[in-house]
């Protein structure tokens, strides 16, 4: 239904927590890491997810594919690149790379639907899509 | 308005995800171990607690203390004792005690506020009580 | 390398920590219940994975793939069920199906690589081969 | 054994991830929120404490305490205000307080024992002594 639109980088720092006994990032973790990435995304485009989920438009992932390359590890500073791969009625597709200065930890994916506070699929309006394909704000400082 | 009642003792086996890099179950694990031997605990009584979270009534930790004494490890089978040691109108305590075989590893307690769905304090109705009150029922097979 | 083998069916409560706002499970909550069901294969086939670990021989995920049917809700009594659908000589793969009684709520698979205390791939030896290509212990009383 | 010394303030975003089917923050959080501000606090005074944990050094959690006041929500960006109360030999014991603006959401604290890797309690060394003394680096912009 429409076109992909552009990137985003977003800083993240490991949490003691976030590892586990093999001494690395717990390879869950990732996920709560692309998704603190998509709401940054998302602020960078004048949109405050919380707000939509506050009048019940969620966004729940769907789908999700990672693929650990290397393992990341406790207080590494991380970059979440995020990319808005694909738009449609009713769903979106986010691309992520996790990476640590220019090495390449995890890649991913996750789908996403957009469905009512009930779960019902409803389809983006005008409003949603003009946001989702807008460009990163300006001289936007995201630190998190 | 007042007396405490029984206990209950609960199985959990240690997850991967929950150890961190030192090897051992990370800290906050057990705060997670205290809440799911808590809805065990009013499970025996008759208590469905999802049931009451459906139903918009909550009861949020308003207060926690934890003591560690030994470390818990990755797969070990711990028992979490679980004791209501005090009953208010409006709020409750329960006593943990997280033992592996007979070392008890950690002790802690958490006080509960009795709320409604805009977390708005409400005195606990008489069936509430009388589940709080009650003691566990005989025969119960315990498995989580 | 290898023929797949068979498959366990492991029995998991939904913790409260386990949901979000949503009302849900939390899409990441699924791979620790990947990760459980797949420590009680092993276990029914004989392997205390956690002595692995202790040895320094360890199964990291190397790529994970989510897709989720419908969610689960606090307090559900999910079944993982898991299975081997391919074993190599430093990898294997398996995959899984999270229900609530006959709905199928999550599908997924994990790719596990074989590394040694130092993250470096090693072979898998005949006695874990043969563990790995064991049938369920019979008249296992699985639970978690 | 010793002064108390001075504090921090660390910002931390919400996650999704972290809350609960209550629309609020669910209460183990806030243990990871004390957990990343108190590397913080370190790291603001020279010690990078992925480093002390790189050589067998740790400073596991003996003892937490916390009272919960109001709660926290998805998005919330929150203060933790961190504050060495006690200094001994062997144990430290940090004050926390987590703030929306104004606002005293939690209150807490945590005792932590100084360990070796085979968790025999050590005593600090003078180095160790001095950097926990210190005040915060002049000029540090504390970004997570």
């Amino acid at each position: 239904m429409n076109a992909p639109t552009g990137s985003s980088r977003v800083t993240v720092r490991v949490r003691f927590c976030e590892t586990d006994l093999m001494g690395i990032v717990h390879h869950a973790s990732y996920l709560a890491y692309f998704e603190l990435a998509r709401v940054e995304w998302l602020r960078r485009r004048g949109v405050t997810y919380a707000e939509w989920a506050a009048q019940g438009l969620h966004l729940p992932v769907v789908e999700a594919t990672l693929r650990y390359r290397a393992p990341a590890r406790f207080d590494d500073l991380l970059t979440v690149e995020v990319t808005l791969d694909e738009l449609r009625s009713a769903s979106l597709r986010f691309g992520y790379r996790v990476l640590r200065r220019d090495e390449v930890l995890v890649e991913g994916m996750t789908r996403l639907a957009c469905v009512d506070a009930h779960t019902r699929v409803r389809r983006m309006d005008e409003a949603m899509t003009t946001a989702l394909t807008a460009p990163e704000t300006p001289g936007y400082e995201g630190a998190l």
